[in-house]
């Protein structure tokens, strides 16, 4: 099992999915309540009664104005998570109080912070791309019964699209073209740059662009570790310019696939997934046919890492995997989040004295 | 989890469940074969073959008059549990007998004493209102999978009537009303009373009586741990005299709420519901309301109960409850079923000297 | 639970199962992969990817010509566990080999060693009826949830066809009729007989010969520990002449039942059945009432042990189990199944120094 990586931002929901009815979230083991405050800011806190332990997300709880309810006794909260009236009784203890958490809307997510100490400074990543004007995006979310780290493991290496997701995102170059992979040990980002100058069109890309020929195709992929990954893609017909020195490009197509990798339990995640383009951004019709083919492609890899976990949990002990050159990114990503899971783990002892 | 409690009677089942068809009920981890003998005598013994351990409750084992015969192999018992055939020979063992329970008939149920001694004089607590013709009775039994102390923390502190079951039996008045505890820690009742002087009129009392108005609503709690629960619940119309000193009360409502709490396992339950009125005795229209309606809180309470003991399931060490006036009897309860499961593992202790 | 007996053949599937579809089983633990090569030879490896180990029986994993691709990444393997081809690279790492299984087909049964040596000259017991011109066969296999060793109990004892097969194969007269018992320790083989001079005959008896009085009936068992059962039935008119010197019954109907019992994992169990007859071969309508009537029983035992082994899981420590002369066999085969599974621990013991 992969550790948890404690003092981070994670993705708990989409802003949408964040309003007027109670939601819960299981992050990194933490039940969390999250709804939306009558003045529009989001609130996160502990998903448990201090009373009987019920979850307040769970029916009949209810909002009343900001205040949470408890459905089975009536316990009642605001927003700082401090209980406000309780039932057969004027006194309220003074422990009647619910931890909350750090939350912030970000680039179309709620971020909550899960931690030991307060996030100070620290921002989530950005993926802006998600709430730009200029890109229309697709995205769902989809419980994997897997580990976090197969998620991880997952998406650092697209050789796979050419077997898992072929006749979706899937050609034969992919597996072909070897990657080149950086590390930023500081900053816990990981980059596998796979480019590929001359690849048959996948009609994910096809059916959206309407390029009929062969592509230049790069997938350029930043994971920030534990929680953001992020994949450039620039497709356009061979021949295209390369992207100018100024940035610009205006003759190739671009899509940001964007994955909130949330750990929920020690075997469940959440698999948050977007699909950003800066094209046909008023067609209904790709942007129904980028939705369906991506969830396709998103289920694809849940039917494989569910099965795959229960390969794991059914495994003898002392097997040893193997690893190639394709992996250099996913191994390099098991090395930040170990060593960040270790970091976390100390500062949860520092401030455990 | 809460510890059980041996050496007490269980409702294992209502009179009318057990007949000429074999019925298996587990009570408090023991796996209980029950049916009627011919002359009508209800029989308890061992649901476990001696030879290979089959249910004998399950099909295709039978009755032969008043031998079981077991599906598997054939094995035949008495109703004292002594085994009088077995295949293929004609001597039997004489091992080859099964345990019996002590059982017995009263208002209505099937008890069942689960000890490492006999009852001797002991007698199960009384719930009369459930065998009278001054009353009329609808009943059910819901499993719950929960331990069985959540349904009687549950049961002790009915303020989350007002939360969990408004619109049904809970109205406002109910968690706002203070309660008076009293514990009889020689016989291990626990009474809870709840007052209301000046109530609206909850749609489970107003469609049976009629009353259209507000009304002075008593609940006095009877807990006879660790199985039965009564609550005496009187209803009427705001200003109608209090019950005479001889006890008499014609111009009120009476129901009585009768519970039996059976663990099965660590963490199933039998919930065994009641609902005994002294009015309206003929009207089927009423009594087909109480079961529908009673059934829609049992579920309710079924529901929550079942989520909680999720929420149990997967909750860190180290959690703190927090308890408040409201929670008197449930702490109440805690105690002397702690106590109670004590001296019955001492009991089961000093019988296995 | 029942010890896993290593180095021994054991049924993984019917030949007829085996062919150009990858098939997954798991035997004793095991994960094999099962597929036929284009020149007709079965094919038995671990099935799973030396890689990111995901397993070769799941789509997409798939076949191309001889070699299996891996539906994951692409990992390319020959039918010598070899790995072939890798994506990104020419290079494949010398480790990239996946262990293969003895495997061989006999007598319609595809069959797998499972052990830390190799076979050497040790072939799998027979059932020549099976893949026979003078039989016709009627077959299916059924998974268990239970350990095999109660699969095993059961066949010894055919006392319980009385019970829990009565109305198919079931008379009063085979639960009455003493059996005897030989067992030979050395090759592992347990016989019990049981001869019926004179019975009722069975609906599945009754109805596949059309014999409609009384019969002879001799039930001839020999297990072959651990995997291979195999009941003789002779089924004959009362005053039918016993078979000759020669061997020869020409009066007699004769049917072979036989069992592949394979321990899948601890608590789950493959149970293969056949039925051959060596009457009425062409009769389409036998064969589909022999089919459907054993299915049938075996559907039967399918239940009661999947209940069995539920009531065990359940059971207080300490349970001691009661056995008569009709176990004789079936304690017989727990003694050779435990001196076998202690012979192959000692083996895999040695095979690790």
């Amino acid at each position: 099992m992969t550790a948890f990586v404690r003092n981070q931002w994670y993705v708990a929901a989409y802003a949408h999915e964040v309003g007027r009815e109670l939601l819960g979230r299981t992050v990194l083991g933490e039940p969390i309540l999250l709804y939306r405050a009558e003045d529009g800011r989001p609130v996160a806190m502990a998903d448990r009664c201090v009373h009987r332990r019920f979850p307040l997300s769970e029916k009949p709880s209810r909002l009343d104005g900001d205040r949470v309810v408890c459905g089975y006794h009536g316990f009642t909260y605001g927003t700082d998570g401090v209980c406000v009236s309780v039932p057969g009784q004027q006194r309220i203890p003074r422990t009647a109080r619910l931890a909350t958490y750090p939350v912030l809307e970000q680039d179309s997510f709620v971020w909550v912070w899960i931690g030991d100490r307060e996030p100070g400074d620290t921002l989530p990543p950005r993926a802006p791309w998600l709430d730009s004007p200029e890109y229309t995006v697709v995205c769902g979310m989809e419980p994997l019964e897997a580990d976090y780290g197969l998620l991880v493991d997952n998406l650092l290496d697209l050789s796979h699209e050419t077997y898992l997701h072929g006749g979706y995102i899937g050609t034969p170059e992919v597996a072909e073209t070897p990657i080149t992979t950086e590390v930023d040990d500081k900053t816990g980002v990981v980059y596998v740059s796979r480019h590929m100058a001359d690849a048959a069109c996948p009609p994910f890309y096809a059916e959206s662009t309407g390029i009929t020929g062969r592509i230049t195709r790069w997938q350029d992929i930043e994971y920030h570790a534990p929680c953001l990954y992020l994949l450039h893609s620039r497709i356009a017909p061979v021949g295209t310019p390369d992207p100018s020195a100024d940035g610009s490009d205006p003759d190739a197509f671009h899509v940001e696939v964007v994955y909130g990798i949330t750990p929920s339990t020690e075997k469940t995640t959440y698999d948050f997934w977007a699909v950003a383009r800066d094209f046909a951004l008023e067609d209904q019709r790709v942007s129904d046919f980028l939705r369906e083919n991506n969830h396709t492609v998103v289920m694809q890899d849940v039917v494989a890492l569910n099965v795959l976990q229960k390969a794991l949990d059914t495994e003898k002990a002392g097997y040893q995997e193997l690893s190639i050159n394709i992996d250099t990114g996913g191994l390099a990503a098991r090395r930040i989040l170990a060593r960040l899971a270790a970091e976390g783990a100390e500062r949860a002892e520092a401030a455990a004295r």
